[in-house]
This record gives structure tokens, sequence and C-alpha cells, in this order.
């Protein structure tokens, strides 16, 4: 086995889920993603925790779903399962990014409202998502395996306490600010076409609500490997965004996405390609029309978009917004927030031709914190 | 997807575990079972069953268990999960058979004493065991990989109604009789040589217990998939026994397995080889040097012996016994019978210098059966 199979595994089971002898862990094991999970099940041994594996292929949710007359159920087994596990680790890493396309849309919701408790259950342990390289994730990235190989675990591989210290100080102005605005000019020139107007210039609250410092581990309430970015729930959106960065909503292809946010929900959107994929998430229930999360990307370490949400939008130089759940951590002791059965992040390039503001004060322009040489406010 | 995999899926859902809407399933998928997954998510889809698939990876199990310090515990979630399953679906089909061969004896034995009562939760489930042919299999079998798949739907998709009559028969001389006597004698001339001898001659109590015709169908109490056999729970064995087919036991080839019981216990053992492991088996607790089963062999779609219990123990002209845990179906209400942490079944060849008497009549001579034609008294 590749060395660095076992030092993915013993990140992820040592400094991002903080797996403790006798703890109840759930191992969810994609396709793809074998040798990872036998360096886990093997730190996992050594922990002394129990574990349960679960065998998570699209192949068999397509085949299952697909099948079904649509009436779903929630599971209570699966339920009884997630409520009686202290952490889930997921490892990604499937063996065709599309393997799900041609479920219907109405299908997928009709689930992931029946499965609603289950994840709920399962958002309430310390869960951890990573992926284990495969070739399918390289075509997706568009790399060759190997070289695919060595980004991941570029990416998952790091200073975690040092790259902490450097997110702490953009957590501390979420924190303490109300307003955030995010404005995107369009520089290029457009050719005349009908298509979307390309800037983004939107305003949200941040008010009472704590940002996340996402260092890739559970003491941080951070449950991504790798992870490197500082997320928080905003509300009451007002204005226009757009999202330069292509994405895949449920094995669908969506690029170019317009978002028109008026009295804090979607009320107009458009995307190039893969508009219907991106109206069946915004018709799930209210909330998916809400946003559940701004985050905003510091990993350096990720130096390319690779059509992976995981990777994409911890990259420096970028902003994401969700729409659909937030995030418990965000959110003040006992308030519920957006509680949407969808979470889909959409990214957009800050590297030019953009700033973000708190409270009127420019706090990045053009990729750069006001923290960092070249700053220019 | 070959037509074969879908109609032993059908097989396996709607015959053998009686599927209905809303039935919560887990579905445990091993190494090399995952077309068969895919083919049984689509029924399960299709019937409206909730569905948990778990990943029975050898290959995991062997690392966690490996680097477990062997102080384990039962494990909370695992139990909530099957205690609130109806049907476990067992799709067995691994990559190597010796997956696990080096995993120590006495960690194995402590792992199945601290899961003992997540096993007990997955007995009291409709269960059914059924097994996708694999390269690995077909290895095992000595056959090629094509002749193998053969051979399993050949034993897997057949007329089961048909074969359930014929077993009723010999249900009914078991269920009715109070004492079993196997006997085998040694015809082949011994070569001077110190190894075990190879007769049996083994009588054991059956009075109040019910034997099962083993459908192949938990509406049988049979969880095998293919079945084809009748089995029951005695107790009180006396005397020797020799097993001839060999057999597997946790990775280790084991053959010509000698037997002796008195007052109802293994007093003495030997293998011409894997003795070992099954010492290991005989140690595990009280109930291991016990019976827990003696079942007869009759189904005759199974031509040959492949070094795999799930149809070796089903074949016609064999009789098998198991050392440890009793299935409730045989037992009277509420009598708690053998609850052994294992169950490990050993196969003899009855078509020769063979009878199996029941209260002193012979019921079988020579894989014959009385209400068959070539019967001799």
């Amino acid at each position: 086995m590749d060395p660095k199979i076992r030092e993915h595994a013993e990140v992820l089971v040592d400094w991002s889920a903080r797996i403790d002898a006798g703890d109840d862990v759930v191992v969810s094991v994609a396709e793809g993603a074998h040798e990872l999970a036998v360096a886990v099940a093997e730190k996992l041994g050594d922990r002394g925790a129990n574990v349960v594996t679960t065998y998570a292929s699209d192949e068999v949710s397509r085949a299952y779903l697909r099948a079904h007359d649509g009436e779903f159920e929630t599971a209570g087994h699966e339920l009884a399962l997630y409520e009686n596990a202290d952490s889930v680790l997921f490892l990604g890493g499937g063996r065709n990014t599309f393997a799900t396309a041609d479920v219907p849309g109405e299908t997928r919701q009709a689930a992931a409202r029946a499965a609603e408790s289950v994840r709920e259950a399962r958002m309430n342990t310390d869960w951890v998502s990573t992926v284990h390289p495969t070739r399918s994730l390289a075509q997706q990235a568009g790399m060759s395996y190997e070289e695919y190989r060595e980004f991941v675990y570029d990416a998952v591989l790091r200073d975690w306490e040092a790259l902490a210290e450097e997110m702490a100080e953009m957590k501390e102005v979420l924190d303490e600010g109300s307003e955030v605005r995010l404005v995107k000019e369009e520089t290029t020139e457009r050719d005349g076409s009908t298509g979307p107007s390309r800037t983004t210039d939107l305003t949200m609250s941040i008010e009472g609500r704590t940002a996340v410092n996402s260092a890739a581990s559970v003491a941080y309430d951070s449950h991504n490997l790798p992870s490197g970015e500082v997320f928080t729930a905003p509300y009451d959106p007002e204005g226009e965004a757009f999202f330069d960065v292509p994405m895949t909503i449920n094995g669908t292809r969506v690029r170019d996405v317009r978002l028109t946010f008026e009295d804090g929900e979607v009320t107009d959107f458009a995307a190039e390609s893969g508009e219907a994929a991106l109206g069946d998430v915004l018709d799930t229930d209210e909330g998916a029309r809400r946003l559940g999360e701004l985050g905003i990307g510091m990993n350096r370490g990720i130096d390319r978009f690779t059509d992976s949400i995981l990777f994409d939008e911890k990259m420096g130089d970028t902003v994401h917004l969700a729409v659909g759940r937030a995030y418990d951590a965000c959110l003040p002791e006992g308030e519920a927030g957006n509680d949407s059965a969808v979470h889909v992040d959409m990214i957009t390039d800050v590297s030019e031709d953009s700033r973000i503001e708190v409270d009127g004060e420019v706090v990045q322009r053009d990729g750069v914190f006001r923290w960092e040489q070249g700053f220019e406010r």
C-alpha cells in the first residue's frame, strides 16, 4: 500500500475525526475507496473504535432509486444506526461521477425529503468527508491518475495547525461583522449575446452568526478533509450573484449560474448549461431558495479547479455561496436556521476585479486579504 | 447485466426473504458482489423496501482485527441497526477466500464474543445468505469462472416449491423421531498410518426438536440461497464422527476432521490438516464443543463439492454436523439451546458404506432414502 494512503487515514482518524477508544464509528465507502477503507480500518482498530462499514455505491443507489415508485419513507434502521453513532467517516471516490445522472430529479428530491431525519442524525455526529483518488475523479479533474493522486495528497497532507492560525484572522472579521457585500465587476467585453450578466453585487446579513475556522477537524467544527475555508451562515441576501466555476449537481454539469435574490430568496435563476438540475435543487423545499453558507477559500495548497466541491470551495482566491441547509455550528444556540434537505455550493473566482466588504470595509481585493502584502484598500 | 443476476436477485428478494413494502432491509455486500448488489437494490426499490447497504470486506476486517488490541466491546450503533432491521441479505463473494488467514484465532474469538448480541439481533431478522459467483470462489471450487457461474445459477435458480415437497418427507421422520444414529464404515484398506480412524458411529438425541425443511425461504425458516437440506438441533451426542469433505475454517484449510463426543461434548479432536484452526473454534466458548446442527443434504442440483459450506452442505448424498450455535427454529418455544458464538459445519459423504437410522430404523442407506427406488433396508 502507498504510504500516503496510510498517512491520509491517520490524518482523517486522528486530526480530523479525533477518534477515541470505544467510539462507535460508521465508515461509508464509495465504490473506488476500498484501499483507503482498509487503511482507515487499520487505524480504527488500533485506536479501539467500534466500526460499521457501509457501501456508498452510486450504481446501487441508482438502481434502487430508479426502480422505486417515489413514495419514500424514513428508514428506521438507518436512523437508529446514525442516532447511535459517534462519528461518520465518508470515504468518497467513485468510478463514474455521472453514475446517477439518469435518476429523475423529483425522485432524488422525494428520497432526500424522506431521509431528512437520517441526514440530521448524521450531521449530529462528528462526521468527516474525504475522498480517495480514483481514475474517475482524475478524469473529472482533467488530470492523469498519477497527477491527480499528487494533487489530492498535496491538499490533504498539510500542516493543519499552521493553516488554522491563518484562518483565525478571517473568522474574527466575520464574527465581528454584520453585513457582507460581494462585488465582482465584468471587465471582459460582452459579445452582445443574450446570456446572463456576469457581474455580482450581493449583500447579506451575518449579524449574530458565528464563522467556522474550517481546519479539517471536528475540533474546529470542520467536517471536510481537505478543508481550508472560513464559512458562516448568511441570511437576507439581496442582489445578484454569478458563479463562473463549473460544477456537477446530482450528476449534471452546471455552468455559469446566475441567481437573483429578493427579500432573502432566489426569485430568478439561469445557467448556461444544466439549468434543469439547478431548478430541481431549488424546488426541493422552501429552504432550498435561501442561502445556507458563505465560504471563503483559503487553502492555497489547492492550485486548480477539479470540478469537485470538496477541493474547489477550499481553493484560495475563491468565494462560494450555498443554497439550502446551514451548518448548526454557525447558528446561535437553539436557533434552527435554514433546515433544507439540500446544500448545494456554487463558486466564484475572486482573483480579479473582485472585492469582499464587511460593514463597508474591504477585507479582500482581487484575492489579497487586507493583512497580506500587496493589499490595496 | 447477465439476466441470471437479475433472476438471482428476484429469487432472493421474493422467494427467499419475502420482502414487502416498508421493510427495513440491510444488504451486506462482499468485495466481489457489486453486480448482485445492484440487481438486488433494483428489486428492493421496486418492492418499496428501505435499504442500508453495508460493505462486508474481508480486507477491511483483516486490517481492523489485526490492528486491534483484542479488548473488543459491543458496537452500540451496529446493534441498533440490526435491532431495527426486518431483513438482512448477505451477498457473499469475495476476492480471496484466504483474505483473513493471518488474523490470530484468539482475536477472532474475542471479536465474535463481543459481537454476540449483534449476531443475535441479525439472527432475529428474516436474514438470507447467498453468494455472487466470483473468480475467487471459482478458484476455491477448482473451476473456471464460466463453469462456476453455471454451477451457482444451477443451484440457485431452481423450482423451490417442488424441492420443498420432497424435503417435507424427511422433516416428518425427524420430527417424529427421538434418536439419530449415523454410521459410516471404513471399507478402504488402511495403510498402517497413524492417521485418525475414518469411521463414524454417532448417536444423538433429537427428542422435542423440530426439523427445518430448508427450502431457501424465511417462510420455511430457511436462510440460505441455495438451500435444499433438512436440519435439526441434536444434543447429547455420543461416539465418533469423521468428516471426509475438506473445508475452510476462518481462512485455514481443514481436512479429515475426527471428533470424539462423550457426555454430549467434544472430548478429543484431530485433523489431517488445519487442526489448530479447528482447536480455536472449539475453544471459543462452552457451546463450541457441543453440537448445534444435524443436516441432511437433499439438493441434487448441486453435483460436486466446491469447498463452500453454502453449497456443500446442501448436496445430495451428504450429511453434516455443526458444533456451536443451534438455530432457534429447531428448539421448543422459549428454550435457549446451544447459544455459542460460533457455528461451524462439517460434512461427510454418505453415498457409500453409510446409513442414517432414526429410532433404530434405517432412513437412508448409501445415499438412497427409504421412499426412493433402490432403497435397501
